[in-house]
């Protein structure tokens, strides 16, 4: 049957209700594998603490991986990625409440480059879409990966954009990863597939649904550096998204406008809230200390989805900031006074250090050195 | 001669170097009057402290007052407003290095309004100058006067838009007030002077100098609340204006506009400086704390030259500001801390309070409640 088959497990799994990665890790860790987990028997259940509405569900016909999942996992593009597996974005997994897995379709790798959300109004002005396309572009070809909805709109032109840079895109989905929503983004669909990734944390088949572009909004905040908010009007989900991103600890950018467009209200709004006005790409990536990449020329190419090569070395600043944290944890305040610098740049730059291996995190959010790392870390 | 006419002694003042308010007032109590400290002689002079470039310039022909000034004087419009005279504004009179004297045309009371700098490019676009326009007209109808340096472009709309709202407007010039600069402007020129007023601290017949307009941008920067930049390209002069009124305290405010619009890259410049985004004129009202006025509904009017009928009471954020100050001259970073209010809502809650008369400045940027004040500051 599908006893040790791990994807068709975490299928089972992610969908089950009551679980989250910490109650999955104790039950692994007691019953040996996610197949034993998912399997059963109930009196393993019981014994691994699951609450009585996940034993129910993994008793039920619904816990039995059907035909759809089992011909959509054949496709080798096709992956269901866990939150333990060492290529699960590791933003994602900061966050609580992490997905327990993410239907991946594309290239995994893809989903350790940085990124920056791109998002914004379905109805866009023609403006607001070359404003995407030329800001995702300008990241991309940069080596700072673009992550969206794949919405019509702003969604589609950042997608757009960042491919036309020869860079990564994401496209974060609100439904089943086998559906193409809206049908009008099919063969940008296929070109992310191609060359980027596609993620969606809801079961196949999954139809859009009003009640899941949050939870998708929160993904995709969740995935990156960032948020920038193109054109949107007030209380419109691309706010939501901004405003998760600032819960989360991460960047909200905004693209200002004329105060007749009220698509620009939105961004206004997120402005006049503390969020960083940006006129040009590079406001955002010094905002982000993007260093690592940031370089006045455009790095050559290596292939459509590996990153553009290392600018070697690394920034004055990141230097200082690795040379202040040791091999033991450190919490970011203790960083912060130690280096001087703001507060969200060293949020910044310790999320790029820990992105490109320098760094790694440790429990009770704090961070330390990583030792002997092949990029250079240990000068 | 002229030896009684405090006007043209003023003029002389003004005129002098080495002298400030602080030495004029102590050779005003040591000598009698403004005119006996024109005149000298120059054993007085001496006795009084006077560097010796001021007694130099006082010995000199250049300090006899012509015809000119004798003549512009004689129009029941034109006025010589000194420091020390009650109607000379109060913001003015609070700062390092006040003028000694304003040469004034029109209406000395206009002086007393509360006043919002709007300033810009003198090339704006056609959608810069209804934006000027429409925010002044919305000021000026709800009783905030709308102060400007009667240049071309964005300071033209901004006093033609006030006059439009039949309120208070005030053209700060950077040349002698005989002089109309640009040409262009003279019957805007004629009508300010006919219902609000002109302000110049050069002498007469000052030609536009270069390095007259920073001093100029200072004067409006310090007669207002706040500054508000409409459009701006980088490095340009409404900029300063925005940095002085930074510089002195006073609220910056700038519109947002496409990021493919130049004169929008100084507007947002400001607000990544930390300026304030405006969308709508109600953003600043707010932001200023204008209860005195601010009323959704347009107060009727009662003339062109007088504001608008205060609404009764004011409220509450003023009345515990009020309550928290005492009739003992208290410092803002008390007031901050008893009221809990942000330090810019304290400062402008302040002037507020200060220009209806509830409160009165003191020595060394202290505060004090008035007493028995017709306006009910004794509730």
């Amino acid at each position: 049957m599908w006893d040790h088959d791990d994807s068709l497990a975490w299928t089972v799994l992610a969908a089950a209700p009551g679980l989250d990665a910490d109650r999955i890790a104790g039950a692994i860790a007691l019953l040996g594998s996610p197949a034993a987990v998912a399997r059963g028997p109930a009196t393993a259940w019981e014994r691994a603490g699951m609450p009585a509405i996940t034993c129910e569900f993994l008793r039920s016909a619904a816990a039995v991986p059907g035909r759809a999942v089992r011909r959509w996992l054949a496709d080798e593009h096709h992956h269901v990625l866990p939150y333990c597996d060492p290529r699960f974005p590791q933003l994602l997994r900061a966050l609580p409440q992490c997905p327990v897995a993410l239907y991946v379709s594309g290239h995994l790798n893809a989903l350790a480059d940085p990124q920056l959300a791109i998002v914004g109004s379905r109805n866009p002005t023609a403006q607001g879409r070359e404003t995407a396309f030329d800001f995702a572009e300008y990241f991309a070809e940069r080596g700072l990966g673009i992550t969206s909805g794949l919405a019509e709109g702003i969604d589609g032109s950042a997608h757009r954009g960042a491919l036309r840079g020869q860079g990564i895109t994401i496209a974060v989905l609100g439904t089943g990863i086998d559906l193409i929503y809206p049908a009008s983004n099919a063969a940008l669909h296929r070109e992310i597939c191609h060359t980027g990734a596609l993620i969606s944390e809801f079961p196949l088949g999954t139809p859009p649904r009003r009640g899941n572009f949050p939870q998708r909004n929160r993904l995709i905040a969740g995935l990156t550096l960032g948020t920038l908010v193109v054109e949107a009007a007030p209380r419109s989900g691309s706010l939501i998204t901004a405003r998760l991103a600032n819960a989360l600890g991460r960047e909200v950018f905004a693209i200002p406008g004329s105060i007749h467009n009220p698509l620009s209200r939105g961004c206004h709004e997120l402005i006049k809230d503390g969020g960083k006005l940006v006129d040009s790409g590079d406001d955002i990536l010094r905002e982000l200390n993007f260093s690592a990449f940031f370089s006045n020329e455009i790095p050559a190419k290596s292939g459509p989805i590996s990153a553009p090569p290392r600018v070697p070395g690394m920034d004055k600043e990141h230097k200082i900031l690795l040379d202040a944290l040791g091999f033991d944890p450190m919490d970011l305040d203790t960083l912060i006074v130690r280096t001087g610098f703001k507060p969200e740049a060293v949020s910044s730059m310790v999320l790029i250090l820990e992105l490109e291996g320098h760094v790694q995190a440790a429990p009770g959010g704090r961070y330390s050195r990583v030792a002997n790392r092949r990029a250079g870390g240990e000068r």
